[in-house]
């Protein structure tokens, strides 16, 4: 099983200092007040493509040979990782192929498109989208891109972890959002290396929640029919990732659908920030009550790990 | 007529400072390569309230005597300043009464009520405003913290302007929505007098251009019937607002309600920040043809005055 180390995460940063940005720490009184504890939001939704993801995606091409890169970039997402691979590839020179499913909203190719990636169209099962991938790879010898089981991806969002330790000192639990584990495993990295006894936990949606199942399990379970707004937390862990989570993951948090909601329409209304309710995941589990319970007087930091949602969200998932 | 000077608000920064925040500034490559200069939006929505408002309430009641202050304050606002006023109240440990036309939001009542502030229901007239106001100011001897007709108000709001310059250098234009004119009468004080070659503007929706038009005829008019979904711009200029504004002001610019539109979703978008129409409002200004023709490549700061505003508000302006 390929190992990440903190060198590998520390390089990394080096390698996409240039282009991604040193993201803002955003808190709230309010935030405090109702927690009683101090939370600290690193905004990735500020991030060069509205996500964490670029993070990785620029590291993972910014390793390829300039014979990987001549013969192009592949991925399979409708989400955050497409936007990414398409910018990192633009910036690379790079041809970038984006096998989407025909389902994805039109905002999405939009954004894909707009960095100059072919998108390749395949229906919406698990073996349709593969089936397509391998089709084109086979024809243009491109260089797959996973978007998160894949160990220069998990190295570069593992710096997020450098970045907010740098910024917020003595940090006593972390909490991000879990869907592949990309983000997840690199933090669990980072963060253990640093700081031996900080807490790191992932926070899924109930609906979708086969991390906090595996992690009770002992072993990696597949994601079944999730059901869940946080549309980027559909996605089971990957291989590698849950080798690094279960070793080096406090525990996985679980919340509502409710819970996701109120929490982005919260980050909306007081915080005045654009959350998509994937990155809104984590929070909600910061501000429910047994969190609250446990962690009373502590420093908490939560990742808002993207941006990327549309603006009839609040009216598309409005509950009585 | 009363004369704010640079060092009226240089006292009023000292007085707020353990307060009102320090807001961010924001930037945005996709931005800057629409318009081809290097825009800085400075994020009042940040400030406490969500809104500029709070540094021209709280100044002006840290101005009052104990007496005073035991009477109690009064104002008329179903707006920013309406909070602003009931939370500068609050920190004095002062009784707010806040005369609001019986249309307002329920959102916007619970905002005033969670600071502790009595609300008085009054009709949408701006005679039946007058009279609530003074009946219940006869009764309680209160007194009156005008929204934006107030020296000590705009030296409040002229915090910003000194904030701005410190944050960013060598600032060519600064451009600001312009409603009753209490910040732009503020900034165009501080920047005025830090920098005399500082152009600065204000920005106002076409459905409510009184500022434009009395810019152009040299004496202030009155606002009649505005119609913008801006719906902060919708008062006239106050008189001493007017009388600095005529004076140092470099111009008003008009925007369209698309335009207005249209950039609260860009800030959204691809800023990942909640303002409101009204905050947007310079900012389109900004980015409309006539002024990128004009200031190409200069550096150009603008003011995100609030963000307060419903989530259902893109689908509830949506156009066709």
């Amino acid at each position: 099983m390929t190992k990440i180390t903190l060198s590998q995460i520390q390089r990394a940063a080096k390698m996409i200092q240039q282009q991604a940005h040193v993201t803002p720490v955003f808190s709230s009184v309010t935030l405090n007040e109702l927690g009683g504890n101090e939370v600290y939001c690193k905004g990735e939704h500020l991030q060069k493509v509205g996500a964490f993801k670029f993070r990785g995606a620029y590291h993972a091409v910014s390793q390829l040979t300039p014979s990987q890169l001549e013969k192009g970039l592949i991925t399979v997402s409708s989400g955050n990782h497409a936007q990414a691979l398409a910018l990192a590839g633009k910036l690379h020179h790079a041809k970038v192929h984006i096998v989407m499913p025909d389902t994805a909203s039109n905002v999405k190719r939009k954004a894909v498109l707009s960095y100059g990636a072919m998108i390749h169209d395949c229906g919406n099962l698990q073996s349709e989208r593969e089936e397509a991938l391998s089709e084109i790879q086979k024809e243009t010898g491109s260089v797959c891109v996973h978007p998160y089981d894949h160990p220069d991806v998990i190295a570069g969002q593992g710096t997020v972890c450098l970045e907010f330790l740098d910024q917020v000192s003595k940090l006593d639990v972390l909490v991000a959002p879990v869907g592949g584990g990309g983000l997840l495993s690199g933090l669990a990295v980072a963060g253990k290396s640093l700081s031996p006894s900080l807490k790191i936990y992932g926070a899924e949606p109930l609906g979708a929640d086969d991390a906090a199942r595996s992690f009770a399990s002992g072993k990696r379970l597949p994601q079944l029919d999730p059901r869940t707004m946080a549309d980027g937390l559909q996605t089971g862990l990957g291989e590698l990732n849950w080798e690094i989570i279960k070793n080096k993951v406090d525990g996985i948090w679980t919340v509502s659908e409710r819970e996701i909601f109120d929490t982005t329409l919260f980050v909306w209304e007081r915080m005045k920030q654009v959350v998509e309710p994937s990155a809104a995941v984590a929070l909600a589990a910061v501000m429910s009550e047994p969190f609250r319970n446990r962690y009373q007087g502590k420093r908490v930091g939560v990742v808002f790990s993207g941006g990327n949602v549309s603006p009839d969200f609040f009216q598309l998932h409005k509950q009585s």
